[in-house]
């Protein structure tokens, strides 16, 4: 293989293994929250409605997983380099998110309860911190005039996740379903189009 | 990296990752569903008899998330631009999907109760229509003078899915084995060759 | 995008999904074997000795899938189109694969009793019949002058695999160790580097 | 398709595969781990205390799974060719690597005791080493001249990972937490920048 094709295969690799990691990584841990979600031990329809708080906290963290992959997708679409911190800071994402299951299953079993859904917040903060932390450093690796710069300039709905997580810890306290309006909420403010990010498309 | 190569990688990577997150979900969801076949307690060949209509019920689950990995590969061959819409439909289908391993687990271990049959042709039907709902919104991204609004102009095969998966969910109730033969015969409808999309290739 | 772009993604799609959801679903395959694998309940070098014969099973089934993959990985290189007949058989051979987890469970907890160590010869059996059917297929859509068609001319290691696996099928039913020996002859076999395959590299 | 097109992917997949593969192996092994933490019993903060010593083990797993996933990578992308000894030891690293989420389990459950930690560390070492036996075939397979057997000259973090791996294996009959103690350490080695590396990217 020539000089020349190594080039030229060079821009596709960039982000293209990251992505493929985080890809696979997202894919098993959303799937793996269905294994949690047992089938009733017995065959009747009132078997079925039992499981109906799980389905619904299978749903939220579905959602929640969701947003996640749709906003790495749209955010490595912008990227241009890789660098070091940036593959450890995107380890530590998934790292955050890779607990997501646990706290879905621990919530759908407990969910009255203040320490499951306090915990909920905790990792659903942590992704968020998380996340935010990559942003910074694509931005460090890419330079202050990269388009990623300029399109994330000003960040308000993860602004807003971050503040609303860091209350509905406190709020679980109290009483767990205020926390649980929380994070519908939040899932609600990131489904609604972002125009900044579909400019890029 | 010039402007040039980043133009050069675009159209790779438009419906690239969608494809790569879905395939890795339909993966997992795909095996998953075998380690639900738990090995028999015992080693001898009647204990391997018991597991028969898990494994018949595993089948037709492979089948049928199987058809959905066909379909859903051929319909993004012919897509040229991914919009927020499409994204969150895609999500949405393969939430349906991700339900697929615990109907299955449950009418594996109860298939001759009413409940968990008439729950899997709810999550087959959900699928369908979420399938439904991923090529409207494909359409409304590509426009419909685009090669995939003309190919899908009349969506037979669709319509007749959805038409049996909603009688299925009445005959469940009735006589689970007749919607078991409905599955059969819908994912057989699927198995024939479709001109229609072979020409794509 | 222009007709031209489609054009030049085209060479590029042709296989690269099918090896991509195959790869997925072999990882899962791979992977969840080790789930089988339960940590010893105490927490002494003699419990650790328990798990023996199940590490063993879990190796050779480890083994065996990473030869299907090795083999669809090459075969895959080699194919140019894929027909509709292509992705059904793709999925068939997947089906048999997927069910390795379960033989190679039950296997490890009986590894002396006849039904196990037979079910598993028959999962191998039908794992080389559906790879032999997929280089078919292969070979139907590529013609019977491509590149592939001439490389697997004589397919002697295919041969002699379906061979001993219909005869281990048999011997489980005399002495289970006999056919552990063949299935680790077989593995053996494909270990050793393949001239005619690896021409294509 | 052209004999000129086929030429032209030819660059793109000759690592690609392998790659992809080893992503889907590893995104498995790293997101199974997680389900090894079962959620609490109980719904209350002191049933979350119980699990501390799981999820600092999940931690260092997931760490050590991520750090061998960075490496690969890195090492991946100064590959130009791949052998069919570059394959197979490529397995013999993901199987090493798949046993991590048993020993995982077990040290999680046990980590005061000396066997699981002792099986934790055989695991790392046998890791370690397949990951210099691939880094060999790599050089072998690419020329003495290449690129890559330039960059690999003096691999002196991976030395000193091997030497603590095996002290490692002998410290835990001792106590268990000074083995835990070097594998933090290793991990910790591992995250500092590699200059040598990053010199690729």
């Amino acid at each position: 293989m020539s000089e020349a094709d190594e080039q030229e295969r060079a821009p596709e690799k960039e982000t293209g293994r990251l992505e493929a990691f985080s890809d696979g990584v997202m894919a098993v841990i959303i799937t793996l929250m269905a294994i949690d979600l047992k089938a009733p031990t017995g065959g009747g329809f009132s078997d079925l409605g039992r499981t109906v708080p799980g389905l619904l906290v299978y749903v939220l963290s579905f959602g929640f997983v969701g947003i996640y992959w749709n906003n790495h997708h749209h955010l490595l679409r912008a990227t241009v380099h890789i660098s070091g911190a940036v593959m450890w800071f995107n380890l530590h994402l998934l790292l955050w998110l890779s607990l997501i299951p646990l706290v879905t299953a621990w919530m759908a079993a407990h969910w009255r309860d203040h320490a499951p859904t306090a915990s909920y917040a905790v990792v659903a903060l942590g992704s968020a911190v998380a996340f935010t932390l990559l942003q910074k450093a694509i931005i460090r690796a890419d330079g202050p005039a990269s388009r990623i710069a300029e399109a994330l300039g000003s960040n308000r709905k993860g602004q807003v996740s971050l503040v609303v997580y860091v209350a509905a810890i406190g709020l679980a306290l109290v009483n767990p379903v205020i926390s649980d309006v929380a994070f519908v909420a939040v899932a609600l403010l990131w489904f609604v189009p972002d125009r900044r990010l579909d400019a890029w498309r």
